[in-house]
């Protein structure tokens, strides 16, 4: 009821929004980035004759699309929002992308709560937007003071917000929310402003109009006590039609040029860094198509993804040390169809886990990669080192998550999550590693590799990334002891290979799994849950990280760990005793 | 080298801190959130004598504590930092401890990059600073302008950080950053600013003094070529010491009284959410311990840590809503020794979670309570829900994983909790469930509650939180047809009850876990990793949320997982019968 006399006037007046064609590319777009305020947005798509009273009615229930908080189970929603702050940076894609990728003049329009104005994402968004000059993109914070449980910490100071537009670079205006002629002048400046995000500031009223709630206290949330006696206060039922503009006809959304391109190859034993394959890579890939975009946290040279910016310039966005604002983007372009390909260090995506989170809900198509995974990065030290990435992302709704030992396989796995949907993950290793495949091996997301098996084999090593190296060393000095091991490079964490691993139960004694990652919810514990059902079942012994690491060098600090090639050669030696002893 | 000139002021004149006793509550703090300058830290305590030539040369080697980051491996590193934009919210939270809970007069001066500014969570940082007009805190902004790869969004403008900084209420002082008059002037008009934090712009120079980097892009965390060259161009190897003031004598630091409490007890049967019990019980917790510290993120009539707010009004801090430094203010506090409560969904802990991961690195003595997990919440959606809460904390280093199924034990857990070092997260219930577990009834960290038992028991159950009533329930309906089952409570998911686990994998023929949470690195798989090694190991099927889910009530959605009653009862019936078959 605060922001309903703000979003009147935008759907009536400002709104250029084709309800019949929401893929239109030149439609604007209408984000609410206060995901609670979703019964007023509703009311929008039933004023403008989007949906019926029944659909209308639906709202909460089972199986509607119209839930507590939209999401783009609903054609008009395009991201998900519910988790404060969220909206406003993945706004900041959108508006991205309608200037600088599809080049088309539409613009974004994001409903903002007063709350949400404490999360520091939406402080990146309003750095983000300034610095890539955003005059498409408009906030409109709905500044009716009170929180869910309590007045916010700046209450009605309208001032104070502006001070803070301002001083992040934003063009702000202060308005009252309830002024039909302020809220429409203030629209009208918004869309003449130029070369900078316009934010207007609306002090508004909770409750507005219902004399039992307005501007009162604990009542966030709340169905009303008397709404029969509300309706009438609002002026009674009535049926309200507005009727929004169609967007101009336009030039055709811009396209960057595909050229059909070869991934770059590897020598077997050449030594080479994922990490590096995967910048490189992904400039072969940016190459084949245009839709790819790279989107940097200020590591570029760390990643490798300054690979990537020099060859496409055009398609590369910094987005500096702001993670939660890069996840943000990501989400924000993939709405227009680009494929956004995000990276920093691993460990840095923790930064960025709610929007992540966020963005499986938005069944958006996101890209990650994270850098400098495990003890192995060396002497940096564990606030650098990615050691629970892993479980981070495999328990992310329908994402995919990879982790490639050779320069070759990165290569291809990269290839591949082009194409996957979803949120999918690529975790690659900072050292150099030697080519395990060659470069016309093909990898398939859910597969697995038997790097070295007989039918003698008596135990199973299943590894990934760095751990495969480790792996096969073990395997040499076991070998030397006569004792055969299998090994298997489960290159795809989720989904997992069932049946190389089923096989593997089958065929051996036991199983030691051994990751760079700390030992809950990784590699070990794919592979259980894969063998949850297996009969017999194999003990299975998982190595991974258990104590906090420090500094040192990478193999000092696989040994440490004990996920190096002597303790795995050693843990294999007593699971095997261990296993052939029952 | 940029920031050398900035610290050496401050140590030689302004710190007053006494090296020889870290703990002294008196001392003034000092904070790197540029954690990457720790060579400059570590050459501070070289030149304050605190350490000798031999420690400082062992930076980054193994077993060193002089890592590539500072930690509290270090006696004078009260937080770890290296993950950028989170020494100011710790640091905001240690100028809160002083200032309201201890009451000294001590200082808390940071030392801030200029790349780190571009994180929300230092205008997080910036908005707590000053709504608690914290004039005990000040930031040393380093402006040299080159970030890791690249030149950050704004430059050398410090004028736009000092609008940023005055915008968030802030007191700020443009300097330059290598004219030691100007800084001991600014340090002088920091510690006599009342009433709000201070932040020092200090233009500066990367690779001062060294004309081969000096102002150079692409040297960051680079050797030099020629240090010799570099050493003679800075004055030539010399042997600086300043000892800095020890603080002044001044008050023993505020204790809040502690006065004997019992904890709140509920009958058998009674319909209590443990969300409310969790709020009743810190009341009475808080009364018996004057250490304990409750931290809100906006959502206390949730969490119901509103309670403790309203018995406890001192120690009771509303965050607002920011995650981020939510968990860096209890990381802050627990710096001298409080012992804070941070509250908010589950969901948004996630918002947090490389703090979280960071605070595991500082080896922080923090609680975590997260409310409203999983899809039993009902309409409002999954935005909401905490369906990755589990994985993502039992995956943090040392971390406790608890989650009560009822108001008794969720008394009992808490209590345990308090004395339980390091993070530790308790996981609550939106929805009232029935007491289950008389008042008299102890709960261990690290244990389970065999709730259901008897020697005929064909499958085991094992439940937690809001699934331990739909098991049971499950299990009356198959004892009904002659099915006994076993129901274990695994209220303690990390660390788990091993023994417990392992004697129903031996007595019964199969085991059904079921949690509301998604499928991986949860309860189920903390089941699966107790019985990796068991022989024989009998088949474990895993029932989670696997699914988008959407809004609906509780027990539609429980049903639509599959982690209801029925979907229990069904699935054992399978799941003994593939058990009997083999």
């Amino acid at each position: 009821m605060s922001a309903a006399d703000l979003t009147a006037v935008l759907l009536a007046k400002h709104l250029r929004y084709d309800f019949d064609r929401p893929e239109n590319r030149l439609n604007d777009h209408l984000v609410f980035s206060k995901g609670h305020a979703s019964p007023l947005l509703y009311s929008l798509y039933r004023a403008a004759g989007a949906i019926s009273e029944r659909e209308l009615l639906s709202f909460r229930r089972l199986g509607s699309p119209f839930e507590g908080h939209p999401t783009p189970k609903i054609p008009w929603v395009e991201v998900a929002t519910g988790s404060l702050g969220q909206g406003l940076p993945c706004a900041v894609g959108m508006a991205l992308a309608a200037k600088y990728l599809d080049r088309v003049p539409s613009r974004v329009w994001v409903l903002c709560g007063d709350g949400e104005m404490a999360e520091g994402s939406i402080w990146e968004a309003f750095g983000a937007a300034s610095h890539a000059a955003l005059d498409n993109l408009t906030a409109i914070v709905d500044i009716n003071r009170l929180g869910q449980s309590a007045e916010t910490a700046l209450g009605w100071d309208t001032a104070a917000y502006r001070r803070r537009a301002e001083a992040f670079g934003w063009h702000a205006i202060e308005i009252d929310g309830h002024d039909v002629e302020q809220i429409d002048r203030a629209y009208e400046e918004a869309v003449a402003t130029e070369g900078r995000p316009v934010a207007i500031l609306a002090k508004t009223l909770k409750g507005k109009g219902v004399r039992s709630v307005e501007n009162r206290n604990g009542f966030h949330g709340k169905p009303l006590d008397d709404p029969a006696a509300a309706l009438a206060e609002l002026g009674g039922q009535r049926d309200l039609r507005v009727t929004p503009s169609p967007p101009p006809l336009g030039p055709e959304p811009y396209r960057f040029a595909s050229v059909a391109t070869p991934l770059p190859r590897w020598q077997l034993g050449e030594e080479v860094a994922t990490r590096r394959a995967f910048g490189e890579a992904l400039g072969a890939l940016g190459r084949a198509n245009g839709r790819i975009i790279a989107l940097d946290g200020e590591v570029g040279n760390s990643t490798y993804l300054s690979v990537f910016a020099e060859q496409h310039p055009q398609r590369h966005f910094e987005i500096y040390i702001a993670e939660q604002q890069l996840i943000g983007t990501a989400v924000g372009l993939q709405v227009s169809g680009w494929i956004p390909f995000a990276a920093t260090f691993a460990a840095f995506l923790s930064r960025a886990y709610d929007f992540i989170r966020m963005a499986a809900i938005s069944r958006a198509n996101i890209k990650l990669v994270g850098s400098h995974c495990g003890v192995s990065i060396g002497e940096d030290g564990p606030s650098q080192m990615g050691l629970q990435d892993v479980a981070a992302l495999r328990v992310v709704n329908g994402s995919t998550v990879l982790y490639p030992c050779c320069a070759n396989q990165t290569a291809q796995l990269l290839a591949a999550m082009t194409e996957q949907p979803g949120v999918v993950y690529l975790r690659t290793t900072r050292s150099a590693t030697p080519v395990l495949y060659g470069p016309e091996e093909s990898f398939a997301i859910g597969g697995a590799r038997v790097l070295r098996s007989s039918e003698e084999d008596e135990l199973t090593v299943v590894a990934a990334g760095i751990t495969v190296h480790e792996a096969l060393a073990a395997a040499s000095e076991l070998a030397g002891d006569g004792m055969s091991v299998r090994v298997i490079d489960l290159y795809s964490v989720k989904p997992v290979d069932r049946q190389a691993l089923l096989a593997a139960a089958e065929e051996t004694r036991a199983i030691l799994t051994v990751e760079d990652h700390y030992a809950e919810g990784g590699i070990g514990d794919a592979v259980l849950e894969a063998l949850a059902t297996a009969q017999p079942h194999p003990p299975v012994e998982k190595l991974a990280v258990r104590e906090l690491p420090g500094s040192g060098r990478s193999a000092e600090l696989l040994a440490q760990a004990g996920i190096d090639r002597t303790s795995i050669a050693q843990a294999a030696r007593a699971l095997h005793a261990h296993a052939a002893g029952r």
